[in-house]
């Protein structure tokens, strides 16, 4: 099985810009790239980062500038084995829950993310388009149906939950992994559990440039 | 295993009131209270409601006037057998789930919600006490490390949707049990799809009163 994670360089995590500098937002990206390689790795897969410019890692980099869905495609159409996409913003992923999202041998295996998205994949008959764009758990599904494939739809809350607003930050601080947790911490944020659903609050006296 | 859905009637869901108003909030708030009573009852299990005033259900109530975390306790310390607690407006959660949250040995049975709480609990060791009032996930494992008991929790996006913002009603209209699902189609909300995450938007001329 191919595991790819796409990783788009440009400006990344542009909607935590309310909490997060450009420079912060990108180092973080890496960071949270970092974890979801060897996480997949330590799942006994050979990671394989789908990227939109060259860059430094320690696993083969495939560059393709297109967006998202098109590059990915591209993938499918030329690939004989079965291909996984697991988003590079998983901060809660676990080697236990990769091994749940590439166990099942159903023909598509989804991982919805919050909003409507699709955070994680298997597809396993390269016939299958994916399309990324807006509330792309859906047109999976109906893709999938399309196809007459077989779907199964893996419930996990750690794979649920990427990162793209401040609010998803209070669950890398409570469940993340130890490397997008510290980097948070030493970035000065913390839980503020005084209302409903806990936020994050952040020390502006520190500045991820002094570390 | 006593089985307590707590259910606060008086002004639910307030933090949904910018998109519905207060009849309609308590009216969607009865419909993911049966949703999940009758959930708990497909699981196997008989469901009693723990409410903060008498109110017409097709299964026990308990009414306790006190705050949440008081209220459960007071049945901990006279429980025999194991509690579960399991909030009333998990518009997402399933037989299958509750099974998950249901099956594991451990003392301390946990599914953690968005935003650091605890949406759903198995307490087979009653020395055990909670404590709901912000970051409720943490210090429940805390309380568990206290009382040196074992605790395993249930990675589940289903059991992670409570309805607390209006963002949560995407996840209902994607995921969510026919009853509540249902019910926000019926009020006017819809999916949309073309930004990042999806959104819900609201045909204000469909009005719950005229249903």
């Amino acid at each position: 099985m191919r595991v790819l994670v796409p990783f788009d360089s440009r400006d990344p995590n542009t909607r935590l810009s309310p909490v997060l500098d450009s420079a912060e937002r990108c180092e973080f990206a890496n960071v949270l790239l970092d974890g979801v390689v060897e996480t997949v790795r330590a799942a006994g897969h050979a990671p394989e980062i789908l990227a939109t410019e060259p860059i430094d890692a320690d696993c083969p980099v495939r560059v393709d500038e297109r967006p998202l869905s098109p590059a990915i495609n591209a993938v499918l159409t030329g690939s004989s084995d079965p291909v996984a996409v697991v988003m590079s913003d998983l901060a809660l992923a676990t080697v236990d829950r990769l091994t749940a999202l590439f166990e099942p041998a159903a023909d598509i295996v989804l991982a919805p993310g919050l909003g409507g998205g699709t955070n994680a994949t298997v597809i396993r008959d390269t016939d299958f388009r994916v399309d990324y764009h807006g509330g792309s758990y859906r047109k999976h599904r109906r893709e999938a149906d399309r196809c007459d494939l077989s779907v199964e739809t893996v419930d996990s809350f750690r794979l649920a939950v990427d990162i793209d607003e401040p609010a998803d930050l209070v669950e890398v601080l409570l469940h993340g992994r130890g490397d997008a947790a510290d980097w948070l911490r030493g970035a000065g944020f913390e839980l503020d559990t005084t209302g409903g659903r806990c936020v994050v609050r952040r020390d502006q006296s520190s500045n991820t440039a002094d570390r």
